[in-house]
Formats: structure tokens, sequence, C-alpha cells
């Protein structure tokens, strides 16, 4: 339970800290001109792919990737180098080819993928050449139930046939995303939880339609690949493309979801970070009634709110870490639940008091706050609902 | 103190609502369409403007302005229409020419305007021939403080020149927004609350520029003409463009703030009771774990919780819509702080609950929530961020 | 819906305010004294009775009571005078004659006692001679839940015979209080609301055992009786004395908590009132680093929130007593169940940050504030908690 | 940072827990028959000798002490064993002669005191065989400025004399409370920090009256000596009485502060986990409306919230013992004033919801809640408020 960051996570911390000031931080207004230049596109931006050129020279690539394949680092050694990306979630993550949903995508092809999968999918996706995209959540039924699921995966001889419909299908708006990891039902009848299978589909597969963009708050994501409706008109693929075997789709999202998680919490730790930064250069920096913002009102006690809780919070996603790292996901899943709930509001509550702090300028895109903070409000409903989790850990404590 | 609506507020609360059925909520995915036909446009859509001539066949017009010019209601008979409006903040208020910042702007000329200015700006505006900005934040000083405005408006011979830095001058991206209202300082060294006056601007008046247009939350407000960086160099206009006297800038924006408060508190509280329909809605009709989401965790005790808040706040502010009535703006100051802090907290509050109700769909354009929680967490800081008028409102207290 | 006090409001308000200033508040130091003097005893002490005589010769008294009887006064007229009554609860409700659980017996044994039981009763708790007790909470179930009722009450002949045990039974520990109304089961297996029925017992009846007083946070309430459990051995007592008929306990129990519970939320907005007045005064004439309380930190916005909050509910309280007087108890439920969650949990608030501003006075018994608290945190409880009002407001919210 | 608890903190911990279920939860129920029993008396009861006794024949004992003398466990080793003895502040660390404010007290000896001193005070105390009380608050000054201290020792000759007037004097009125260290001023015009002195009063010293015990909501703390307020009328004491030299006093109650702070954040935890504890035993075992309690409402989400905040804020104080024991406790101030902050309300808030769950069974002497609320309320006064702690620590962060 020693949370201090070992010789080999300071050297990726400091190294990731180094290259976010001097690449990532000045690259985000060159992000906003490119965007702004190239208003209907939705692939990779040019300063994305410089960053991801220039980061993986210095070897701060594939970070979240535990074992080989990946940079080897544990959760307890990823978890300050992926709060330093939490600075600027647009660029940061994406730099470093750590960037949701392909981290969890190349996760599942890691550890339930086959050779051939993996040879097809996860290299190129491990070098950043294609992105990925995965189709969980559906419009219609809420999602946090997983037997809720409609789209239908029916075997016929030699193909699995898919029908459905998904949405928020992060990243699927880009071209580059040349494949889609889709749940759906292979069993209604099976047990609860054996009705769900996961299976490939590129891209290109015929009857795959990208319906349209969906926004968040008033953004459209565009940065990085946008979120979208998907429909699925009875796309056949073969059956060597589902991972894993018939049913096992719920229990590959579980062990999918336990990484996903927490790498959130990390980042959102440093978006907390950079709003108290930012909160704090300005009430120094503003003046009214002849004082420094920083000298009156309740600003002082948002400020320290915001570091006890930062402190706190921190300490509760390392342990999570830590005991990933040694008694594995399943049993972590009780602190999982803990910083899934709290960390995400804990932000939000910062982000907001950040953005009262700049007043009119807080809620502009003069300021990185509002889309922080749609960022940080979506994440109380991604992956399930906070009330789902709550109840859930609720019922587990009451029936310890 | 006699809070029932009378039968004339209930008339036209009656006749607003069934335009809201009829025309307005039935006319916002028109709009939709109509701000997608035309992405590069800032001037008032089509389905504004049938609406306001639908509106206008209905005398739903003007209804904010007291006495002779606008519809003669009391703040207490304009509250429940207002309220109405609420419900879609951006049609119902523009339908009825009952819109910020053209209110206000309103308000001024016929409070504070000459014949003749009365005549050119304030008539054509009553008919909703043309828009108006209001021009008084600035970028680059706590504008809550009016002795940090920069702006300068020097008397040379027959006229003044204007010279200074604007944002957030709402509507003014809209070409059809003719005439600005800018508050400056015509004296610098006078006392406090003396240094501003107000001057009108016509749009096409040499030296002004329209910067650039700012975003809430990612929304442009294109649809009532966004909010708009603004400079002006060193703009001359004749002294019989002044608003007042020399000096009256201050007292005429006070003037000004108390109807504007009161107006935007009206309306959110239709926001409330929007957001609330729509989570009693959704909460009804969706199933998780094999129950209605109406039936377990937290929503019913956010529903109630809504309930309670809407009711309590909607009696404060017609009671202090009542104290305008009959002691004066000024002697309302107090109850008018408090609402100014206590609504708009309260309503995003409930609509960022209802987002949480909506799942995914919540933070997408497919509810009207995220809009409607964008304009509302800009309430807290338009007009004077919370904490000013929290610590206003204390000291008031305090020295009782 | 005026909620102005009219001519009667105000003058029993005033009259009540001058009262509270020249008598009651210079009473609390020397109930104190007289409560250290006798340790050991739960009558009511002499001050009491002395203010008693002094509101009487005032006409003040027996104000809670509508129509003859009590001073007629309607909901919304008594609601101001019951708020001055509750900057000392310990002393002014009872001073007047208007302290819980008397009123509420008062009023069961007015709108639903026979005449015999208003002769013998009824008459002398309305001249303070006696006082009562309500008995119907139980140690062993939620008693929130009435079909929970374990107390039996069983036909004998002429007799009806009472065993079970009850507690929570205010004012029971004084041995002036002379009359029980006892709530039981007559019939266990009738309809769920015609289980139960309500009865009189004398205290000095054989098989009434007052088994223990029961303290608040530290306090015994020894001021107006405490709180008893209450042990019923086969108590006997004449038919006579049922109230109302079998089956009749449920709905007589509804009857009486409407007006219970907004004669609670009244009170409680005079707590808040003394509450702040209290913080406000602390605030002014302390001095810490240099500076006045009042002038630093967050104390400027603790006062600002308790005045929004106490205006706001003050309102919503004032709406509801007129809801009482115009459509009945019954169709006021939603408002009376917001003010019962409402008010005691803001006015706790309150009193929290009133004894926060205190420092190490503010929890001792030098100021009036942790009493206060350990009042108002019941109330949270009493007549229902908190949550089962919620629950039964957002059902009937997401029901309409 | 290495939280986990090591052989020796795992061994006392364990053992701890063994005692504090075997011998001091039982132990509650003869401490309140003891007390009732002797109303009139102040001084420790049989059943705490008896268990200390116990502890001590057990090692349990100065547990909180570091190196030589006490037990020799580090912050980051005391931490667990302390918050064990929060499940019972009344009973269990007395029982281990860990209580405030001897403890805080033989630190005070142990550190600054002569060898004299700790021979006539500090073994003793170590030993039990005394009680002591620190007298620092001031009745008429807000004492969390210590340039506020009003009382003056002065010298004379070989002597010093004390005059002034102290409260919150905890444990003083204890007849066993044989030694007094008292704060006052030496040299009221040196500079701030340099004015303040501590010097030792015997108990029976002439001119100390103890004027009268305080109460905690209702509560005087019988059970541990109480609190005193005290008077200093010329009390004369050898020179050699002063604790270090002239002017140190303030920094000696600096370094005094820091291990109370954290001594009271553990023991803070463990009265946390005990409401959450009854509040999870009474969610299970009540039925209300047809369903268990756990099974319904917002409890099961309440008990996850306690879960989630217990868990971030233990390991807060852990960072912040680890930080004690490696760096300092003037390195860790920061930490320090983040969980003296933190921890009591949090620990507040579960209590209060414990509260609620048992409904009025609550708020009485019938669970160990409300005596628990009253000790963790008084926690965010003692030691100076939240707010003086929440300005600074806002200010060290606005000036990283």
């Amino acid at each position: 339970m020693d949370f201090a960051p070992d010789d080999i996570a300071r050297d990726y911390t400091d190294r990731a800290r180094i290259f976010l000031d001097e690449h990532v931080l000045p690259a985000e207004s060159v992000l906003d001109e490119q965007l702004a230049a190239t208003p209907d596109e939705w692939g990779t931006r040019a300063i994305v792919r410089d960053l991801q050129r220039r980061a993986q020279e210095r070897s701060l690539w594939n970070l979240f990737l535990p074992g080989e394949g990946g940079a080897g680092l544990t959760n307890l050694q990823y978890a300050p180098v992926a709060e330093v990306t939490g600075w600027s979630p647009r660029l940061a993550p994406a730099a470093f080819n750590c960037a949701a949903p392909d981290t969890g995508n190349m996760e599942v092809l890691h550890d339930f993928g086959t050779v051939e999968q993996q040879e097809k999918w996860l290299k190129p996706l491990l070098r950043a050449e294609i992105r990925s995209s995965f189709c969980m959540t559906e419009p219609d039924v809420a999602s946090s139930d997983a037997t809720n699921i409609g789209t239908r995966i029916r075997r016929d001889g030699d193909s699995y046939v898919i029908s459905g419909r998904k949405w928020w299908s992060t990243g699927a708006m880009n071209p580059d995303a040349a494949i889609f990891i889709v749940m759906g039902k292979t069993d209604p009848d099976a047990d609860r939880h054996r009705q769900q299978s996961m299976i490939l589909v590129p891209r290109d597969t015929p009857g795959v339609e990208i319906v349209r963009p969906l926004s968040v708050f008033g953004y459209d994501d565009r940065d990085h690949g946008g979120h979208a409706e998907v429909a699925f008109h009875d796309v056949r693929v073969p059956v060597a493309d589902l991972i894993g075997e018939e049913g096992s789709g719920f229990a590959i999202a579980q062990a999918r979801l336990g990484p996903g998680r927490i790498h959130h919490c990390m980042r959102a730790l440093g978006m907390g970070e950079r709003a108290l930064a930012l909160m704090v250069a300005r009430a120094n920096s503003r003046q009214a009634f002849g004082r420094s913002l920083a000298d009156q009102g309740v600003i002082r006690e948002w400020v320290a709110e915001a570091r006890i809780t930062l402190e706190s919070l921190r300490l509760l996603v390392l342990k999570t870490a830590w005991l990933m790292d040694t008694v594995g996901n399943r049993a972590a899943m009780t602190e999982i639940q803990s910083i899934k709930i709290a960390v995400p509001r804990a932000v939000q509550t910062i982000i907001d008091r950040a953005i009262q702090v700049h007043g009119a300028a807080g809620v502009s895109s003069d300021t990185p706050l509002p889309e922080l903070y749609a960022g940080i409000r979506s994440l109380r409903i991604a992956d399930g609902p906070d009330e789902v989790h709550l109840a859930g850990l609720g019922r587990a404590e009451l029936r310890r």
C-alpha cells in the first residue's frame, strides 16, 4: 500500500509533465485553429498526428497498457502519468495514444482477442494508424442494465448477422475509426449475464450506417471523432470476428470497464488540478472593489476545498490502482465504484467554481473550463450513472 | 400582498400557455432546422418572425413594459406570463417581443430617452422591426464593480467620441441589432457612481467593430443574435445620443437591472418547470432492472425537492414583483438580490438532475436540457456574480 | 392568496412580540434557575404559570384554536403569532397555552370529542389547569407506518382494555399531564387505515406505568414535561372514553397532524430568526485577526443565505396556511408536506451556522442555540421522518 | 508513503479491537449506571479505573506518545489504534491513557518540560495517577487569534503571578486533574507570536477558582471531567513552573496542536465507522411499508456515501501521519489543516444520517449517536474553527 511513485512512475510522470508544458498546452490553440479551418471534417487533425509523432519518439506511448505490448506500467505507475494527460483532455491522451475508447478496445483485443484479431486490429491501433469505437449504449433503453440491450447478433452459417441501433459510439464520426467493437445479444434466453457477446465490425462492412453526430452540451467533440449514432442493418461478418465465445460479452464488458473507469478518474484529477490552477491564477490577477479577488469573499474557501478534495480523492484513486495491481479488478470493485462516483462530481464542483471565478469568460471558449465541464459532467453518466453505482455500493455495504 | 393572479394576469397567462403549447413548442424543431440550414448567418430566423406575427395578432406583445407603450401589466401581472416564456427561452421571449436585452433597452429608452430617441429607436423596437444590444461588460476587468469600466466617452464639440472594448454584448452578432446602448466613463474623476454615462451608438457608425462571437458552453446562441465582442475605435456620435445627462449612467444601469433581474428569475422558474416536467416524463417512461425509474433510487426525492424549491422561490419572486409594484425597485433591492441569487442556482440543480435522469440523452441536443443548463449557468454570472450579491445582501442584513 | 397580516393578525402579532420582549425573554434565565433549583421535578415551573397568568390577562391565549373555544384566528392569522413564540420555544408557546402536544390534543377533543369528553378534559386544558400527552409512537416499530402499531385496544363489555408500549409521549413526565390520548388497534384485520382507534386514558388509571424519561441530545426537556416511555398493562377504561368511533384513529391522527405540522413550521421560522439575530449580533461584536467577524470569511454569506431561506420558506408556510383556511387541510397536503420537509432542515442549517459563529459558546448553555438545535433536529423525525414525506411528495408529483 | 499497517501497528490494532469488543463496549452501560448513581460527582468513575488496569496489563497504554516514555509508535502506527478508540470516545481513550487533554499535556511536558517538571507531573500522568487540564481558550475573545489572549503572567521576584479567566478547560471539573497548563501573556508588547508563555499551575494553588461546568448540547461530559470555566485570581507559582522560556507559548501551542488535531481525526474516523455500523444494523432490522429500510429510499445512498467518505479521508489522515513522521509536523501543516477541516464535518454528516435512520431513538440516549454528534460538532470549533483553517489553507494555496 505504498502510493509514492517509484522510479519508473516518477520518470514517466516527469517526462509527461514536461511534454505537456512544452508541446501539448501550446498546441491547444493550434488545434482550435485547425478545427475552425475545417468545420466539416471529423478526421484526426494534423496537430494530433504531430504530437503523436513527438510523443512516440520520447517513448510516451501506449502507457495505459499493462504487460507486453504497452509500456508495461502497473495501474499505480500509470496513475500520475494519466493525471498529467487530464490537464489537456482534448490533446494529451491522444498524443500518448492513451485515449478512450481506443484504450479499452485495445485492452479487449489484448486480453480476449485471437492472434488473428490482434494482428489485424490491435497492432495498427497500438501504432495509432487507425482508431476505433465501442458500440454498447443504445438510444431506446437504460443501458446501465445490460439485459435491456436490444441489438441482436445472430449466427447464420459461417457468419454472424448484427442488427440494432447504438449511440454514443465515441470516435465513430472519425473516418479513421476503422473498427467497431459491438455488444449485442446472441442468446436473449440465456442467464442474465450470458446473453451478450462482443463482435468486431469493420467500419466499411455493408449495412453499417453512421446516422448522425451527437453533441455534449454544445460541443461536438470533433477533435477526437465525436460521438455517433450508428445503425447496424443486418450487418454480416465472419464468425471469426466474435471476441471470445458466445455469451462472454458481459464478462468482457466488466473487464473492460474497470480500467476504463479508473483511467477516467485519473484524468479527472488532472482536469481538477487544471481548473484549480486557473482559479488561483484568476483570483490573484483580478481586482474588484479595490482588492484582489483572492482577498475577498468565498474564493479562498473554494480554493482550500478544492485542494482538500483533490488530495483525498487522489489517494483513493491510488489505493484503487494498487488494489487492482495486487488483488485484481474484481476484488477492487468497491473502490472502483467509489472513485467512479466521487471523483467526477467533485471535479465538476471545482470546475463550476473556477467558472464562477472567471465571470463571463468562464463560460466561453476563452478558457478551457466549459469544455472541461461538459466532459466531466458526462462522466457522471458514462459507464453507468452515479446512482446505479451508489445503489450497488450501498447494497454491498449493507450486506457485509 | 395578494399573489394570486388577477383576471388580467390569468387571461394573459392562459393565452400565453396555449400559444406556447400550440405554436412555440412545435416550432423548436423548426428553429433547429432553420439554424442547421444557415450555419453562417446570425440574423433573426423566419420562424421567429412568424411566431412574432402570430403573437402580435393575439396581443401577446411587449408584455414586459409597464405603463403605456407596453401591455400595461404590473410586475405581479407579468410574472406568470414571463414564467410561461421560460419554457422555451430560445423562442417564446422573442415571439412575444419580451426578450433580453431588448426589454431592458426599451425600458431605458422609455424611462430616460428623449422624444427623439424614442421616436427613432424605441418605436421600431416595440414593433420588433429592429433589435438592439447592451454594451456594458468589458473583457479586461471585473465589471461587477462599475468603477472598473475602461471605455471612455469624451465630449468633443457637438459630438461624443467613444473608445473602448466590450464583450458579452448579447444580440450584437445579429445584423438586425441596429442600435447599441454603450456604458462608458465621461468623468473618471467624479464620484464613484457619477463617472459613468450611457450613450446610443447606431450599429453602422464608423469605428464600430464586431470583433467575434462568444460561446456559452459550446453554444453560440445564434438563434437570438449570439454574444459579441465589440470594439469602439474613436466612434463619434452627436451629443443628442447621450441618454439622460452625463454621470447618470450608473443610476440608469441600476434602474435597468432591477426589472432585468426579476424577468430572468421569472423565466428561470419556467425553465425549472420544464426540466421538472421532462424529468417526470422520463422517470415514468424508462425501465431499468425491472422497474420504472420513478420507483427506484433517489429520483423520487429529486422530484419532490424540485417541487418544493420551485414553489417557495416562485412565492419569493411574486413578493418581489409586488414590492416593485408597490414600493418601488429601490425599496425592493434586498428581495431582487435574493431571487437573483436563489432562483438560478436552484434551477441549475433541477436541470442538472433532469439531465442525470435522462442519461446520455440528457447532455445531447435531443433534449433542451443542456442548452437550458448553459443558459441558467450564465445567469449566475450575468448582472453580477452571485457572490457579489450575497456579500451585499449579507452586509445589509448585518447592518439592520 | 393575500399573505399580508390583516388588522387582527397584526394586532395579535404586535402584542405577542411585545410580550415576548418584555416578559418571555427575560424569563428564560428565571426558568433556568428554577430548573436548577429542583432538578428532580417534572412539574410545570412557577415562572411558566406566572407567564400564563400574564398572557391570559392580555388575551394572548389559546390562539392556535380556530373557531369558538379558541381565539378564532385563521391559520393565516395565527402564523405570524406562532412565529413569535418560536423565539423562545421553552416558554412562549406554554405561556400562550399554545404548546404541543396540548394544542393537538385540544383540537382532537374539539373536533371529535363528545360533549362529556370536552367538559371533562377540553375545558381544563383550555384553562391550562391540566396538561396532556399524546401516545402514538412505539419503541419497537417504524411508527411512520401506522399499520406497524402494536398497541391493542380490546372491547370487553362496557370497557376497552389497552395493552402496549409507547414512547416519546411528550409532556407525560409532568404530573400535571392528567390525560393521555392513546392510539392503538381495535381491529388488526380491518382495512389498512381502519384498524386504529384513539382513546382517552386518564393518567391515574391502574396499569398506566411511566417507565422512564427520554432525552433529546443531552436535554431532558424537563421544562415542559419531557418525553416519556409509557407502558399500558391491561389498562381498563369505559367505552365512553373512545374518541370518535372504532377504526377512526388513523383519520383523526391525520386531521391532528396537519395543523400540528404547520404550527411546528411557524415556530421553526421564529427559531431561525432568533438564531440569525444571534449570529448577526455575534458577528458584529467579535474581533479576530484585527477585524470584526462580520467583515471576514463566509459569515456574510451565511447571513445572506439565512435571510433568503427564511423569506422564501415563510411565504411557503403562509401559502400553506391560506390553503388550509380556504380549501382545507386535505387539499393542502402537498404544501404541508413541503414545509414539513423544508423548514426544519433549513432552520437546522441556520442554527448550526449560528453555533459556528459563536465558537465554543455556541455549543454551551450560555446561548439558546444548542437547545434550539436539538429541538429543530427532532422535528425532522417527529410526525414522520423527512424521507417518508419526500417519498410521498415525489410520488404525488410523478403521478400528476 | 506506504500506508499499510506494519506488524507492530497490526498487532496493537488487533489487540485494541479485541479489547474494545470484549471490555470497552460492554462497559458503556456500566458507565451509564455509575454516572446515574453519582450525579453530583465529577471524578473518574470506577469502571474507567478498572478498564485502565486491564488495558495496562495488556500494554495497551500511552500508545499516543512517540519515542521513549510512551509505546514508541509512529503517528502512522498509532493511527489505526486511535481509530479503534473512537468507537467509544467516552471510555476507550481514557482506558488506554490516550485521552485529551492529557495526551497533549504529556507531550508538552515530554518535549518542553524540565526534568523536575517531568518527574513531578509527567510520570504520574503516564501512570494515570492524576489527570490534567489545558487552559487556553478565554470566554471574552476569539481565541483562535492568539494575540487576543487576555490572561497575564507577570514576573514578580521568584514567582509568576497569573490573572485571567479561561473556559473550556476540559477535564478541570475532575478533582483528579491535579495540574493545569495555562497559556497567558508574559509580554503583550513583544512580537505577535512571542507574547505568550505557558506555565504549570497546580490545581490547589491559592487563587485558582473552578467557576462552573459548561455543557455541550446538554451533555456535561461528566464522565471525563467535563469542561470548566476557571478563574485565576493573582495566582502565584514559582518561576520554575514556567514551561520553556518566556515568549515560547505560541510555539509550544502550535507543537501541541498538530498531534492533537490528528488524534482527534483518527478517533473521529472510528466515530464515523461506529455510526455507519449502527446505520447499517438499523436499516437491516427495521421494516416500514412492507420492506426493510435498507431496501428503500435514500438510505442505501447514505451508506454508500459514508463508505466513500470514510475511505478517502482515512487515506488523507494516514498520509498526514506519514508526513508528520517523515518530514515533521510543520511541513505537514497543510495536510493537518485539511483533515482538521474535512474529517469532523464529514463524520458529522454520517452521524446525522445515522440519527435519521434511527428515528426518534436516534436523538435519545438509547443510542450513542447524539452524544457522538455533540462531540464531533464541537471538534469543528475546538483548536480553531473550520473557517480559520479554510482561510489559512486557501491563502497558502493561492500563494504557492
